[in-house]
């Protein structure tokens, strides 16, 4: 099934939540669809938030589509750098102007940082006011936009700040990763590959082969590698929402990338450039700790090298990347707990590993 | 029984919210009882939030309850001018200096602003952390440490900001009492007043007989107030957690009140004060609408009076406060959604009512 190509049909997929399901639509030209983003808003005033690199591009269409409507729209400065609460405070003065209540919704055009940000804001809101994910990128389109996670960053720490808050909808319009940025695309890469390797190893071989009509941006491969990622994660969130548990999965790489992007400076490194690189430390710690050979880490190796991620993590220093690891929100009675894999194919959450094989990894890759 | 003085013995009720349930505590010494207090803690790190008034007179008893246990203390500056996102700032610095995780803990030392905004932080601190609530003044043990409302101001009006974060439990020590300003003691008791006025019509006329023992600081009578508000409280926001109906009834007065203490700055007039207020306008506005009875109207005015609380409104003119009551969080569909008396003891929510009467209130009181 998997190496057919899609119906340009848009799909839908859907997170079971009870109460706070919903729907994720994948297609083309979903932006413009007035019946599809009608469908999920409520009759209230709308604030549209996005950023000064995507307003330009596909703030028109979407306007065009909700017009008719009370829309206000609130323009954040692009990048991770941003993603604060100084930037915060500068969305809840537009929603205390625009006089958003809980009849209205925010909607989050743009990527990772805009859908994060915006979401927090629709989180505290008086409250809690609906939020609809418009993802432009491939990694918010695979990862950010779905499952309710909302945060800014903390100096001390990455999504220190943030909530639990499922949208009411997320909308990928395939149309918006025509324009994507070569890098983007590729830091989005490597939440995809994250997807076959925590869980399913059919999925990592078909993007082993696909990979190269995945960086030409070949629109049938995109909307497989973003609906198999979606039903993967969707899957996951159902069984765990606020991550007591197995949803801890979907941070494979991230508490090393965490603290990547904490040390380089929000910004420095792509998100999905961090989690590519600490996604291999990962995979080079399971192989220390017996649990892969060689041969794996050098597939995994291979793949994010052909997808143009990094490979070689910064030196920040051992113990420098164990003291910001030490914040990370998995932390649970003192210990670092990590994302590992038992084979590709296969992650699991645990802090029963030898504490001395994590430092020799962060000291050969990162001294 | 509610003319019985109570044992000095504390009392223990319980809000229940299914694995959100948790107990409120009342009685006297608890803030130095320190097994009542780690049966409610995580084993992790703790940060007790406090303010410069509150903290030189109970912060030492609170500490060396919890000795042996990795303690860090905030102190905010006191006061509602202060519940702002400035505020929030400095306590995010401290949790990430006090380096808090999941398995830790915040416990909020102080009145309303204190326990709002402590709670606000934990509830968005690494998407939630515990938080365990110490209230100190009359109004917050009554009304504000219960029900997992937590929020911070913001310029376009009150509680804008927040989210519900129930804490793992409430611990009211009546010693706190004794040293309360006169003018917080007689605000608490507007929230007191309230639960009689949209509840309890039997505890409005305990009330009535028992002022002079409550304004005097007996502490069976003070005891036997805050339980039954508790219960009440308990009651209702058991059967509605996130406001989706019955809960709103607790603010009665409150959409009166917000649009005072915005008109007016935030912290010129006590939170209680302006629920007076606002209460005496609701009720007034109950009368004119055929519900109420003259003589109820002078009841509920007297018994605010003899509390020494406010019964003349301040002059800020009708379109301001309706201005200002539009922001409130219950406005739906554009209509500005009341809490209004059917009868002594029973309140209701309702947007059904003649907007013609809402003005000529607060024409006649506000101009």
């Amino acid at each position: 099934m998997l190496s057919n190509p899609v119906n340009p049909a848009p799909r839908t997929l859907r997170i079971d939540l009870g109460p706070r399901s919903y729907p994720i639509r994948i297609g083309i030209g979903l932006l413009s669809d007035r019946a599809s983003l009608m469908e999920l808003l409520p009759d209230g005033p709308l604030l549209i938030v996005s950023n000064e690199t995507v307003a330009p591009l596909y703030l028109p269409r979407l306007e065009a589509a909700l017009s008719g409507r009370r829309v206000a729209t609130c323009l954040l400065p692009d990048g991770e750098a941003h993603k604060n609460l100084a930037t915060l405070e500068r969305l809840y003065d537009s929603l205390g102007a625009s006089r958003l209540n809980r009849d209205g919704a925010v909607l989050a055009l743009g990527g990772g940082v805009v859908g994060d940000i915006a979401g927090f804001a629709a989180a505290t809101w008086q409250r809690g006011v609906k939020v609809l994910q418009l993802p432009t990128t491939l990694l918010a389109q695979v990862d950010s936009s779905v499952g309710g996670k909302t945060a800014v960053n903390h100096p001390a720490g990455k999504n220190l700040i943030g909530a639990f808050h499922q949208p009411v909808g997320v909308i990928a319009d395939l149309d918006t990763l025509k324009t994507l940025p070569e890098r983007e695309l590729r830091a989005g890469l490597a939440e995809v590959i994250k997807y076959g390797l925590i869980h399913d190893v059919d999925f990592l071989g078909w993007l082993e082969v696909q990979l190269p009509r995945l960086l030409s941006r070949d629109v049938d491969a995109l909307a497989i590698a973003i609906e198999r990622s979606c039903a993967i994660k969707a899957e996951i969130v159902s069984i765990d929402e606020q991550e007591s548990g197995p949803r801890a999965l979907l941070n494979f790489g991230h508490t090393f990338g965490h603290a990547i992007e904490a040390a380089l400076g929000y910004g420095e490194w792509l998100h999905g450039e961090a989690v590519a690189s600490g996604m291999l430390l990962a995979t080079e710690l399971s192989c220390k700790l017996g649990w892969l050979q060689a041969a794996d880490v050098t597939r995994v190796r291979t793949l994010l090298e052909r997808a143009g991620l990094p490979v070689t993590a910064p030196r920040i220093g051992a113990d420098k990347a164990l003291e910001l690891m030490a914040m990370d929100k998995k932390v649970l009675a003192g210990k670092i707990r990590l994302v590992l894999l038992k084979r590709l194919g296969e992650a699991i959450v645990t802090a029963d590993y030898d504490a001395d094989a994590l430092r020799a990894v962060l000291t050969e890759s990162m001294s």
